[in-house]
């Protein structure tokens, strides 16, 4: 019997019912509760969870080292304990507020699927990252002159597509001197989770969550391009299999409104009562230049909303708007527009892996007395 | 058009593909992550989370009342500031590590399944809850002679089979009473979480979690037994809808295994390399008894695990095996039998709502030497 882990069988685009596959990743890989969008900042354990492979069971975190290789002058390795005094020290620890999104949320929204995490809405979330630039451990690490980029490889291992790798993605060298990259180790005030990558991971704002390498225990400087299976073997639009395509990068601009009135349990419809219902949401858009604009949306009839500023530049804005509800079926929208004129489509724009599908929600709320 | 939510269809059971509102409902609800069974206690958002409805918004937890009314000699209410207050001056505060399960967990399991959360095996958890006995409230509260059950009302309200409540339990007067029923204010050393039942909520030791109560703002004496939806209308036991059936209470007899080696990213199957593996895992059982014995078995042959103590009265216990794992496929399973004689099912009994499926997890795994 062949080994169907090692060897798979070619996945295909699902249609109709979900596999127990799909129910097994739903049910291990959380989205955020829409409710908590009232929150600023994402409570802990509602924010969004998407690990590929296992959670490294960590005993010591003070003993974390990173190693430092490849294309240095000098190949090196640090204890955490010891990144934590130089950056302590040195007046380099920071605290950034940053909303980090999955790639492949809305990926359940598009006919035909791909066979994955099927993410319908929910996998968004905000959070206080404490730490350092990443920038200025690498400031202090001679790169040789041929450098090109820098691969960030996390403890945790499995297999994806055949494919025995620990999780793995690069940065360009330039990417990865921005300012505003980091090495955290605090999530809300707290040590970060077992679960979002204790006890260091690097926070990328702006990208897509898988940038954010987590449970990160090696930084290898390397001279060409990376080709791992997590940047080039998934983690790649495209318009079809023959295409080369695009890596996924930043956050495409897109927006979330809290389903208002009272949920029915396992259709998750909304009741609301007649009457003016206050609507309440989050916008934001990975290009660091902010959110400029929130339409909202009730029966194809689209209005302005009131735009509230974002806490902090890589954070989720909130908007509001009140809407008269009146008996009947109705469907709820919202729309953002960031301020590089980013718009978001009506219709999930295409991707044969479900990525970066940032088109319009759609909430079905029931007015009635009761 | 009739407004499916107050007059929804007759759920139907299901066979084979998952629908939109069971994935919906397992991207809301999160299920631990079989890994992180290596702890004692179950990391912060790691642990198990089922919500009816949508999780309250709340501003101010010391000013939060529960109101104390029905047949009690003076209806009254009060601040979740004056119980801490009144708990910690009387010294009844204390802290209890109690292992929670959903009713519902193993749901997926059977054929056919019922339309509602798809779990598997993941809706449990192990947590520090720190608050006072409920008893030491109900002992200053004069219950009426005919006082017979004690119903908890959630803050949280939504509508189930048409019917609008809020979440609501109750517990005979004897059972309300025992001395491990809490009040809990705090989880693993810090406030509640929002979606665990921020600022208080009731911990029934023992029982499935459908009777620990969140977000609690109401304890109701009543004179008869509690119909609720919540009580009645759900968490029954049936074979078949023309039985009355049996109420759901203390968690079944159960246990677990930590799938070793490393997973498929998708299909969650294992690679572990030739030679010895030790297995971990868990097992509880909710009658206080504790466990006796768990065994663990590789395709059919049954061997006797170790049995490590347990951390407290409810808290499950370790245990692990050393597995010399051999080339090729293999199911893993364990099976846990408790102090009464309560042993794990091999296969799922059957209930109409999934409803306390305590059979033998199964584990695929691959081993071959890479």
């Amino acid at each position: 019997m062949q080994n169907p882990i090692l060897n798979p069988p070619a996945k295909q685009h699902q249609h109709g019912g979900y596999s127990v596959s799909e129910v097994t990743l739903a049910n291990r890989n959380n989205g955020t509760l829409l409710e908590t969008l009232h929150h600023d900042v994402t409570p802990i354990g509602a924010h969004y969870l998407l690990n590929h492979f296992d959670v490294p069971y960590v005993h010591n975190a003070l003993d974390w080292k990173i190693a430092i290789e490849g294309e240095v002058a000098q190949p090196f390795s640090v204890t955490l304990n010891e990144i934590l005094k130089q950056a302590t020290v040195n007046n380099q620890t920071r605290t950034q507020r940053v909303t980090l999104e999955c790639a492949g949320n809305g990926r359940a929204n598009l006919a035909p699927r791909w066979p994955s995490q099927p993410w319908q809405v929910e996998a968004v979330g905000t959070s206080d990252w404490f730490g350092m630039p990443l920038k200025y451990l690498l400031e202090n690490t001679a790169l040789k002159s041929n450098a090109r980029e820098i691969v960030f490889y996390g403890k945790d291992k499995g297999i994806d597509g055949g494919n025995i790798h620990h999780f793995a993605r690069s940065l360009s060298v330039k990417d990865a001197m921005h300012d505003d990259v980091m090495l955290a180790w605090q999530m809300n005030g707290q040590p970060l989770l077992p679960q979002h990558g204790f006890p260091v991971r690097l926070i990328v704002p702006g990208w897509y969550g898988m940038a954010s390498v987590k449970w990160l225990n090696k930084i290898q400087v390397i001279d060409h391009s990376f080709n791992g299976h997590q940047q080039t073997g998934t983690y790649v639009y495209q318009k079809d299999k023959a295409e080369n395509g695009e890596p996924v990068t930043s956050i495409r601009v897109k927006s979330l409104l809290i389903p208002p009135g009272i949920p029915d349990w396992s259709s998750r419809k909304r009741l609301v009562q007649p009457g003016v219902v206050t609507l309440t949401g989050r916008a934001w858009s990975g290009d660091g230049a902010g959110i400029k604009k929130v339409k909202w949306c009730c029966d194809d009839v689209w209005q302005t909303a009131t735009l509230h500023p974002s806490t902090d530049k890589y954070a989720w804005c909130k908007w509001t708007a009140n809407w008269t509800a009146t008996p009947g079926k109705h469907i709820l929208s919202c729309r953002a527009t960031d301020a590089n004129g980013n718009i978001q489509p009506l219709t999930p724009p295409w991707d044969i892996a479900g990525f970066g599908n940032n088109a319009v929600q759609q909430v079905e709320v029931w007015c009635e007395a009761y």
